[in-house]
């Protein structure tokens, strides 16, 4: 009835997961130890001084907390927020509006800011709205908008955060090492990311991390955080530093050889490396899609790297392409969420599936798609590639 | 400065981790495929049937939890729970005490019946606090306590709670796949385990499992659960039947693939094979310590085979004796918590690590450490492994 289970080899170009690399998947097989193992306890160690470097902080609290990046937002949310605070939540995509539902459910109330899907969040709109609710004592926005492939100006936000008394969150799920992102620079207060984004490593681990203002708020609060599993100053107890460890939960030690692994590999590259990478081939994705006259929903001067959102061409089925392209090349790539529905593919070029070979595959197997679909265009899968391959070129000989 | 971390290859013999199996291992490190993939869609469902076997139901809602137990715990306790609600939580040890921690967080009241820590619960008390508090809409205990190895008889204790009206929470995560466990035919409403103890597979994640009275509430609740991420009324798109998924948020892929891989040994060898095999090499571990003239802490009557307590001679300096069994034969059992904190040794026998080798690795182990450190009294290993050889004869020759 039952037997093992073999996955498919499927190149992963969707907004996540993305490719994992054998070095990660060779880790995760490695005998499991005890999670209070000396040995495992310096493997803790490493990993929190590799989520620092990839953050770009020296927040003491940063940790990867045991579950995906849901509860990573979850977990900086009950943690800073109290019954009765207020919230300024900037809501241009999905991931905003998940937000808003983590704000309500501690009984704070969220103010939005809302932009349309697809656009940038207004700097001026969220202004006005810490003017107009002085109470507030936190700011969220998302850097990396996954459902649209729009990146926000974090570095400004978290200052205008800051100049109005507020705590900065930010949703760094899909910007963690595939763009800009530095926390203490920025002063960015509390963090949360993915394992299976830019890093490339398998899902279901959440980095977060906290500036000492935020530790404090979270040591001084009048009521209990809400959730026991995620309550930082019981986590603290066993992330934090020394060698006396108090046992709180059983960390999910197979999957953090994984994350140590896939820090690793972004360590060796450098973050100036990964971003300029994931910056290059979007490049060449965006001048191939280009040349095949279709377009990117996002501005270019607001578009992610790691996420591209490409209209769906008039006439042609979204859902009937993406099920082609995992059948026949197993190649997945994304579906538009929410008002989305329909009109965009999310194409992800995240970590380790940000490569030229990756970019190549997705422009054969989209033209080629297309072309079978009886599309009325003439499609020309060379043309394509062509542009997509001076990309390449002019970044080597610019090296 | 930062390298691959390559762990060493450890016996694991505490509470906890298990040995985890190299077919589950292997399995972890199988390509990683997306969480909306058909093909994953379908592992899902295998999962789901496969957790239905191990906890002998029929109950729909039966899901692996993407984290660990304590987040299993809480994903119950927030899912059936409203302010002002009252529970009877039975306590006689760490996890009972956790108990009344998420009860407490979700503004709930805690009626506690305490018991001494290594003794089981007194179902008579339990009943007078039924009785006391006709308001209870739930009943909590611990099957399996993880720190005192004392099972609680789980069927009468359910059985009450219907009685009184009551849902029956159970926590199972050190009894899964151990000992006898009915969800069924015992009436159990809602219950989590973890997948690292008798299940042997990696850390992080929680099968749990709601029967359809206990969904009903989830379903009625009057107050939004305070947990988006552990929310089962989203959860259930995702994890629900039918072709279509809503997503909720990213599974842990991979670490899927571990825990179908363990649910098929177990489905392989059958449940009463399993609890029987737990069994006998409890009794041989038992009959081995007993012959070192070493006591176990928990009356026969009610000790879990999979969890040894076992009480530290007098002299003996017990930290110093894991740590030797640690670094001389890479051989980990775990500490008491709580009360018991250098008073017993925490000897596991769980699932993959359940096995003759070794039960006879512990004995030859600990009789060398002890005689090494000079106890006063004589060591006699020999005698020790005798013991255990005559029970695993007895259990071949009745087979």
């Amino acid at each position: 009835m039952h037997s093992s289970f073999c996955p498919p080899q499927r190149t992963l170009m969707g907004p996540g997961p993305s490719d994992v690399s054998p070095r990660v998947l060779a880790a995760m097989a490695r005998p499991t130890i005890g999670h209070l193992d000396p040995q495992f306890i310096h493997l803790m160690d490493e990993i929190k001084s590799l989520l620092q470097f990839a953050f770009c902080t020296r927040n003491q609290l940063t940790l990867p907390v045991s579950a995906p990046g849901s509860a990573g937002m979850e977990c900086v949310f009950v943690n800073l927020l109290e019954p009765g605070d207020t919230v300024v939540v900037c809501r241009n995509g999905a991931f905003g509006g998940r937000m808003k539902e983590n704000v309500e459910r501690c009984g704070a109330r969220a103010v939005m800011v809302d932009s349309p899907w697809g656009e940038t969040i207004d700097i001026d709109a969220v202004e006005q709205a810490l003017k107009d609710h002085p109470q507030a004592n936190a700011l969220a926005f998302v850097h990396a908008e996954t459902s649209t492939g729009v990146r926000s100006d974090a570095q400004s936000l978290a200052a205008l955060a800051s100049r109005y008394g507020c705590l900065s969150i930010v949703d760094a799920v899909t910007s963690l090492g595939g763009i800009e992102l530095r926390v203490d620079d920025w002063g960015i207060d509390a963090i949360y990311s993915g394992s299976q984004k830019c890093l490339s490593c398998a899902p279901g681990i959440s980095p977060v991390s906290f500036s000492d203002r935020a530790v404090a708020r979270i040591r001084n609060r009048k009521s209990r955080v809400q959730s026991w599993f995620l309550d930082m100053n019981l986590v603290m107890g066993y992330w934090g530093g020394g060698s006396k460890r108090s046992y709180h939960h059983t960390a999910p030690v197979n999957a953090l050889y994984g994350l140590h692994e896939s820090l690793l590999i972004l360590h060796e590259e450098g973050l100036q490396s990964s971003w300029a990478r994931h910056k290059n081939c979007y490049q060449a994705l965006a001048a191939g899609v280009d040349a095949l006259e279709i377009n990117l929903l996002v501005d270019k001067s607001y578009r992610l790297p790691q996420l591209n959102a490409i209209e769906v061409p008039e006439g042609i089925d979204e859902a009937a392409v993406r099920a082609r392209l995992l059948s026949d090349w197993n190649l997945e790539i994304g579906a538009g969420l929410g008002e989305l529905t329909g009109k965009i593919w999310r194409v992800g070029l995240m970590g380790h599936s940000a490569n030229q070979k990756n970019v190549r595959l997705f422009l054969s197997a989209l033209g080629s798609v297309l072309a079978a679909s009886g599309w009325e265009r003439k499609v020309d899968i060379s043309q394509s590639l062509a542009a997509a391959a001076n990309v390449f070129n002019d970044a080597e000989i610019n090296r």
